[in-house]
């Protein structure tokens, strides 16, 4: 037992008071896990697009203020009743997708999301609808279900996975998002083996696509990106092609680029970009009567994505994954044992290092466009 | 050998003059088939919206002069040097989704779309460029690669399949479109068995569907149309609800209705309308995490279909396909013999009947609302 379970916790987090602004490293109060509930001490924490988008305020489901993060790595302090699958001093992964094994989406065999949190996760409280954290006696909201930018959170006990403590937590954090959202997609894609593949925006999650692909013996990969740093990358983790669009022919669009490099388009293409049109790009060069188009990325409020139906009516199939269509609970120890094993690549991605302190820093950081994964050591030194 | 075998032959046609205008009965010349051609002596044809859609000039690939139809039935007349699989005397269906047997998309077993004759098929000619109709001096177009209005037509090797000679070719004419195209697209897709299935517009197409989804014994058949007459047939076809999108209260949508009515969302949603609106209807009444849409309908030229990507992230699929994803030659006649045993309803699609020189009036049936399919007697009387 430690000697802070029961009890609540003060510790330093990264507070996010409202849209747009810069995070403040404020003074938080943790309070202990109520029943099904894990608190985690945070040691890393990745940064990952999805928190600079809530941040930004763009994000319409967005509630602050928050502690934003959904990226970490930890080890647990304490658990609330009920909990049997991890217990203090596991070292664990918090999960955005929760897995609890008994809703109809766990069950159904179909599908990696899961029901038992959504409504209060997406409302930012826990399951019982109140939050663990305060801040200058103000509540502050959960972000989805992880909250990692704190030194101590507190999540469902379907929210965490217990992972091999042999694997660096300062790295295997980053399976909590962005490399299993890309990895999972590709290796999860049936009949990638042979194939082509084209890979939209080449960041952390794009580059975990062209892992996977090349893991799963792709034929031929494309990466495509703006950034002419990204090449190296590419090629590193196993592109066989990099297209910059920006250095095309005049008049032709990527789409005619890639149908007649690949004589009709590509069997597989996967967009990391988030973008609207990049995802209708991604969609119409596939090739006609099997090309399949996943999207990954995470578009703006409100942008839609658009196309003829001839081009679904012709057999392209327009779809889409979350955090790689993997289930956390279940598959995340394994990704972690291919890390270990040193078949998955997680290293390679960190470019960048700051303290919980600069966390700005670490977001300005992620837009310098030669950031791979820039990762916060919570932990004071 | 038949009388009028290697001889241009003259009968009657409907003559598409120009966009939006009536059909003319006309006399024209069918040429003798060349090398891989096949000359049919047409006996019935299916009116189908597709043909409306081209003589109304909204299709942008239409081309005019020409001669429509694609949904027919006949006997051999003659063929052309090379032509093995069918002969004099067989009682045949043109068919518009050519297949080959040997091109990348019928090899690839993943597509029943056959690249052989597209691209002499999309201009209105034969594979060697020119057209085998001519009237008053002027060359015809062809139209699908089967120009079923005519008494006689030329067609490809690959656009035509034997049928059992015991079948009716009044009715089995109409699995050269519509009832191959909605039943094909049902029983074709994995894991509709004991699923929800919802189909938007009840047509030929829509009844097809419905058709199919009951011989793989769904649980449950949506039926969804503005036309309250439509819920009789939907019925009779398998249907368990019908719904009519006008009647639901003031402010609920048909994709609440659904998500509601199914705890969720249904397992497969079908388009047979052509609506892009309700494309996306379709797409968005599929459950989260497994919901598959099959866009069958044709949109007008132009038209594209639109939805927030979050609706695929979160597991939903939109895909599409044509002639029910039924690969002509090789299936068609598995089709015939389930019509013969009685498993596939295809006499009661027959509403209405014409004459060759009433065509006009057929396209009218089309329009008037409780026609299902109006089948031409294409030969003198």
């Amino acid at each position: 037992m430690s000697s802070t379970e029961g009890k609540t916790i003060t510790c330093k987090a990264a507070v996010a008071w409202e849209a747009g602004k810069p995070l403040s490293i404020e003074t938080v109060e943790v309070a202990p896990p109520k029943e099904g509930e894990v608190r985690i001490k945070i040691l890393y924490s990745g940064i990952c697009h999805t928190d600079d988008y809530t941040l930004s305020g763009k994000d319409p489901e967005g509630a602050f203020p928050v502690i934003l993060g959904h990226e970490g790595g930890g080890i647990v302090e304490s658990v609330g009743a009920g909990v049997t699958d991890v217990k203090v001093g596991d070292h664990v992964v918090p999960l955005y997708t929760a897995e609890c094994k008994q809703c109809k989406f766990c069950l159904s065999g179909k599908t990696n999301l899961c029901g038992a949190v959504r409504a209060t996760q997406g409302k930012g409280v826990m399951p019982d609808g109140t939050s663990r954290f305060t801040c200058k006696g103000k509540p502050l909201f959960h972000f989805m279900g992880t909250s990692t930018f704190s030194q101590y959170t507190v999540v469902s006990k379907y929210s965490v996975v217990a992972v091999d403590p042999k694997a660096s937590l300062e790295k295997a954090c980053l399976l909590g998002c962005g490399i299993t959202t890309g990895y999972g997609a590709a290796t999860k894609t049936p009949g990638i083996e042979k194939s082509n593949v084209a890979v939209f925006g080449i960041g952390c999650v794009g580059l975990s696509v062209i892992q996977g692909a090349r893991a799963k013996e792709a034929t031929r990969i494309f990466a495509i990106d703006t950034n002419p740093k990204k090449k190296e990358w590419a090629e590193k983790f196993g592109a066989t092609d990099f297209i910059n669009p920006l250095d095309l022919p005049k008049g032709q669009s990527v789409v005619d680029y890639l149908i007649e490099k690949t004589d009709g388009g590509l069997d597989f293409t996967f967009d990391c970009t988030g973008n609207v049109q990049v995802m209708r790009q991604a969609l119409e060069s596939c090739h006609k009567g099997w090309g399949v188009c996943n999207i990954i990325g995470v578009a703006p409020a409100g942008a839609e994505i658009a196309t003829r139906p001839f081009q679904l009516v012709t057999g392209r199939v327009w779809k889409g994954s979350a955090f790689g269509g993997v289930k956390g609970r279940t598959e995340l120890p394994g990704l972690v044992g291919d890390y270990l094993d040193g078949k998955l690549w997680v290293d390679q991605f960190v470019t960048h290092h700051e303290t919980l302190d600069n966390i700005n820093k670490g977001f300005d950081d992620m837009h310098s466009g030669d950031c791979i994964r820039c990762v916060l050591d919570m932990q004071d030194q």
